[in-house]
């Protein structure tokens, strides 16, 4: 049975999605290098340096369907070579005559890593596709509650209102910032290669890079004009850009958690299902477990984020100390990243609100929480120096004393004459003293709207 | 006396340099404070929101030299506040009227991350300009070696001839990406931030935008639709591309450092100056001491990366537990990936290169690494696997007997009538065997000058 | 003026103190490798290497103010080694004919790595004083609040009540345990180093071992049977030993933080000094910056950390580009574990405890924290599964009508005639449901007591 | 199939191997949350806290083979809790009267957490047999090589000689202190986990301790005064003394790789298998493929560490954001860990050793390497201040025209007539110039043998 959490067949699908596994799928990964080995027949039979037939008879034989597994299975408890019994099954293939025109000129790395491109290219697809789902959700989420009011909160301290649709046009912003980021590498970094043994092609005379464009075109993807086998900033960039777009759901996911605790009451994430319990010992807990595992994923990218940047240092033309540092990462990077987003998908698709606990929560120091709008008005009058100290006294005195801070200013002579009950009222209702959190609700929705559709989606 | 290697005094800038340390020198740091609160002032004078007069005043005040720093020193002992003993010297300096106009409706982060955003501004700067230095080397050196040959490596082993241009050259094209991408976070990531105490601007009531558009004019920033105090982003996409820049420029030292190993003896990192003794105890040595510092710039880099990534997760509206560890980080970066650029310009400006060394290498083992070539030659005539098998056999018995593998081949019974005196000719001077080597300098050159041509650069 | 936050003089001391600056400022280290040099000089002396008046004049210009740092720091300027330029002035304060005996068979890095051992001991010295200062105030604050109520709390969610001395505790038993792990570095991990060039000694002839034993006995440090020059496991172990402990107080910090956040209010650090304001804006807050700090600090640790680790893989017998990582890293966090030791000194030795919002927050869901003792006691009559699933209906409509769940219980067919009064008494009063609380506060003050009775504090 | 390297089925145990894959399969896993509730059950009939006859039932059902796996699956689906669809099948298993028995008291965690020991009680065991197997080799490689004269290096740059011996001694001694810190966690980090919801066992009433003393001792782990389910430093210990050990190994394998280079060729890993071809273009190379695993699986293991040190802190009192990220780094750390040593196993015990490489290298630069030596002879006689001079002029020139350092040095006047034969003849056999090399060798077998003896070990 399996021993990895991606692979987990009983507890499955905790850090991974059926949808993900399928791309690296040890199977869909051999596919892919048959996929390259095909293309690269092909491009060599057009080109007329290998025979037609021989061509012809590679791409028909390169599927799993046709390869004896078994064989392939025993070559590697052999070889420590990365490629080479898949190789030699796919020879076998061939027949004698035409086996022997496989993977002509190129080199293990060259399939390899022409298969992470591949690999990367179809994550990128699918965290582009949640993404934009994400952020949907979050639109809907920001216009929903616009004007809905609660605490804003820094240094874990209430301080003065925000309204929820602000808090989540910011995060809005910030996932198209990462949509940008995901279309950019999508767009720049899917580079193939294929360089052979040291990068120069050399077994393919001057035929290199005729061949080199050819394969590139049938697998669709950008012909860079160095071999960069040992030069990773396009892989290494791509993960970066995977693991910001992690990091930054988690913390959605974070503050979902924080303030889904039973004292702030805020956000729930939705349930499992109907009647799932969550707790064996406690039943009535529902325990915010998409939101925690997201935090999880977040971690573990990180982690394995820093050993692709440690495995962009290579040395020599080829480095199997660094490059299979990397080629392990990868593909985890790429689950983690995509199953985070995924179930921050779910999250805030299903995302439970509780305006109540909001006002309740934003009312908990009742008046105290005007205390920034009130120095504002008082320092027009009697300065600012003089309204800050007289409000950070009075404040201290309404925290102590459990008091209402206007009641406490209408006893200091200084303040009293010039306090206007208008003052006094909109302390009565700081949920008004949120300044400009709908403009960035509007500002960001609109933004945001017009990308989506120039993008063509609704 | 100093503590940090940025700061010591007698070991000073191993691992800085002035230029960056001017950057981030503690008063210039709060240099950009009040330049921060100079411009919130005068946009604010603009807005008839604080007096014309105050306005000016401020303005006038907000200069290190202007300001009492024995008082702001005090302060800071008592204050666990990151800007309040400088705002409280400031208000001092303007006065008790004027005064209290300082820092109107701003926070504490306001003024610090648009200090960094500033910083990281000038950063990338100096980075650009010294990345650029450095790929103007590179051109040179691709194009002064491009056929220079030098024996590929891969495994640590010995392969198949490259030219040392083309090794250049694969540098070459890095470098280009990664001055691309800091183009790129230089024209889009630099928001400057203005937001107040939970992101609304809530006590400048309905004219907190406008505010904020006149501060970010002023100080020549970006207008982010959001308060960013809790999203983290643009800063650690900004690290993260210096982090690549780095580690890349660490793999090109390394691969100097490793070349230049007294076995193989094919590059050298250029003297400190005439005359320097680098070992006390063996005078002959040369070490690379600056290829090893990039190598433990970069080391350190991706530790502070790391701590920015973990960093962009954040709580509610403000949280300093990740926001001033990432304040903490971003200096060190910056400084690290500016100095560790600063040597490499150094480094490849005068790199020795040693054709000799190269050519005696790529002979080292006789006409072993014209093996693959023959065994292309030979697969075409007695079939690949066939090929394959005798070369491998050939191969091992020319390594342990040290022999000449043509001459073992001469003996095989298959090989004998099929090798051509041609074959053979090219095995004896096997550094022709370079394939695409110059084709890839002369494409990745092509491009490079072209894209410097398009930037106006020489 | 200074760049990094450790050096910074106006905002002086955020991360870190005077007494760990002391340890780590270039004057102090650059005195450690005198007194190296004086103790090596002294060795050799006593051993008749070098001549007795010549040792006697190291030993006596071995100290930095007999040294021209003027010309230390122009030699740093053109040398790249670490160390020559401090042997020449200490050559030159010898004068011509005793100067020459300076460094006698020793390398750069033996000085180096030995003032590096040589700070780790004054650095495990001050943690392990701070470390059972902290412990202290944590043994008088479990014995204090052995039975103060407190709701425990998993997933963010409330569960079933603890008394917060339980919780001091636990953070007792993980400060003893790293207690005990720096002592365990500090009695085993001190190796100085010795070794030359290559770690032989081989300038020494057959008098190396002699002299290395000598120097060691005059440092205190142990002598190691080999050179560990790129042997970097006990500076590892001993960096890992602070970062742990760094992180569980960063634990310990981050608890108090959000136990203090507005909604819960249980906990609260100690004010700066009295009357300090913390926010500009808000005066009323009071922001937890010594646990805040405390996390960032941890945060540097574990990214300071990960060099160290990746800094133990040195190549060949001497390998800087690991070393000067590790060289860099290693008083930084020494510095930001000691600082945060002093911090949570300073935050557990003050302290606020609120026992009655404890008591308030435990109540908050009524009786529903009494499910879990319900479940177990009707469980005993109905059978669990039954219990369990009766339980979690009810605890669904109690928080959905925010009723009592006894009272719902009462209304179950199957449970009304079997609920006791007793029961019903106890779901009245939950905080009686704390189990083996106070047990544990009990087991753990005695063991700590007693084994810091044997080490013969009070 | 599968995804995860550690889970390939075609490409099998390139990171793993099958006796550690057996310890953390899914399977053993739930087995050994099982063997917990196994223990729990017996422990609370002994106690009659649950009758005798539910006791025994569920002992006998508590293995896999007795539960419903399709269930357990299905339930995994629909739950999101780690261990109750295992319990709803153990309590099927047992029938309605005992089932409800089951897990009486425990919380998910206290399984999971120890059953995450007990595993690294196994992996312990396991690598503890492997590092003491690769000590026995060393210790061979040390007294065989113990006078095989070969150059030290150091900045990558030929120094003075060493022996191999010394070099795998120095090895010998860090794999020895490896040794004693992972018995060290062996005897003192073994705690298993058993608190119920918050660590008060509060549903077993005052028996919470007898209960939890008995369940320790059928399982063979310490009894832990309090629980620790937020109190991770045992973990977090035990992960960095395997992280440590298995950079050090990496350390090792990266120098055989180094010092295999193809322009150095002194050692070699041992081959896969006879005629095992390692390059599929060019037969005749052979690939360091196991010392490069090793190093790929110390940069996971770096990179997981900080995972695990991240994850030490958690809130409250439990926090599976942090936990599950510890829970999901664990097993991956271990199983690396333990590949890696059975790895360096195979590498040291099959180790091939080159000394005429050794001995042509020591001999690269001639004389040059007897620089430091002729230093300390003839600064006995002309001063050291001018012996360095003279020798570091002198090495340059030998360096640049290639003759022989004796042959320059005759000629300068100050030197010529205070060299001595003796000197020069040294000169022509630098090999000799090892100063206490065999010594260490000597020391470090002695040492070492003597602890395995006490060990009781051959």
């Amino acid at each position: 049975m399996a021993v990895h959490p991606i692979d987990f067949e009983l507890q499955a699908d905790a850090y991974s999605t059926p949808e993900l596994r399928a791309v690296f799928d040890e199977r869909t990964r051999i596919g892919r290098w048959l996929r390259f080995e095909a293309a690269l027949a092909e491009a060599q039979g057009d080109l007329g340096i290998i025979p037609e037939a021989a061509a012809a008879r590679i791409v028909d034989a390169a599927t799993l369907e046709r390869l004896d597994l078994e064989a392939i299975r025993a070559g590697y408890q052999t070889s420590r070579n990365s490629v080479m019994p898949v190789l030699k099954a796919l020879r076998a293939a061939c027949g004698p005559e035409h086996g022997e025109f496989v993977h002509h000129g190129a080199t293990t790395q060259d399939v390899v890593d022409t298969g992470i491109v591949l690999e990367l290219r179809d994550t990128l697809a699918i965290v582009l596709r949640d993404l934009r789902s994400v952020e949907a959700a979050l639109l809907a989420l920001a216009e929903r509650h616009r004007e809905t009011p609660m605490i804003g909160r820094s240094h874990g301290q209430q301080a003065i209102p925000i309204t929820f649709g602000m808090k989540a046009a910011i995060w809005l912003g910030e996932i198209r910032r990462h949509i940008e980021r995901v279309k950019r590498v999508s767009d720049d970094g899917l580079f193939g290669q294929f360089g052979g043994a040291v990068g120069t092609l050399a077994a393919l005379g001057d035929q290199g890079p005729d061949v080199k464009r050819r394969l590139m075109a049938k697998l669709g993807l950008t012909y860079c004009l160095q071999s960069w086998h040992t030069a990773r900033d396009n892989i290494a960039d791509i993960c970066a850009v995977l693991a910001m777009a992690t990091v930054s759901q988690a913390k959605i996911a974070n503050e979902v958690f924080e303030l889904g605790r039973t004292e702030v009451g805020e956000l729930r994430e939705p349930p499992a299902s109907p009647g799932a319990m969550s707790s064996s010992t406690m039943p009535h807990k529902r325990n915010p477990v998409l939101c925690q595992r997201i935090v999880v994923l977040a971690s573990h990218v990180r982690g394995l984020l820093s050993v692709v940047m440690e495995a962009m240092s290579q040395q020599n033309e080829r480095d199997p100390r660094a490059l299979w540092s990397e080629w392990m990462a990868v593909p985890q990077i790429a689950i983690y990243a995509g199953t985070a987003t995924a179930y921050l998908d779910q999250v805030i698709g299903g995302l439970e609100v509780f305006p109540e606990r909001m006002l309740h929560n934003l009312n908990l120091h009742g008046d105290l929480v005007a205390s920034e709008w009130l120095m504002f008005r008082l320092a027009g009058k009697i300065g600012k120096v003089k309204a800050q100290e007289i409000l950070h006294q009075a404040g201290q005195t309404a925290v102590d004393q459990q008091v209402s801070l206007v009641d406490i200013l209408r006893d200091v002579p200084e303040v009293a004459p010039v306090l206007e009950e208008h003052d006094v009222a909109v302390a009565r209702q700081p949920e008004l003293y949120s300044g400009m959190a709908t403009g960035i609700v509007d500002d960001t929705v609109g933004e945001v709207r017009s990308l989506r559709a120039a993008e063509g989606a609704v």
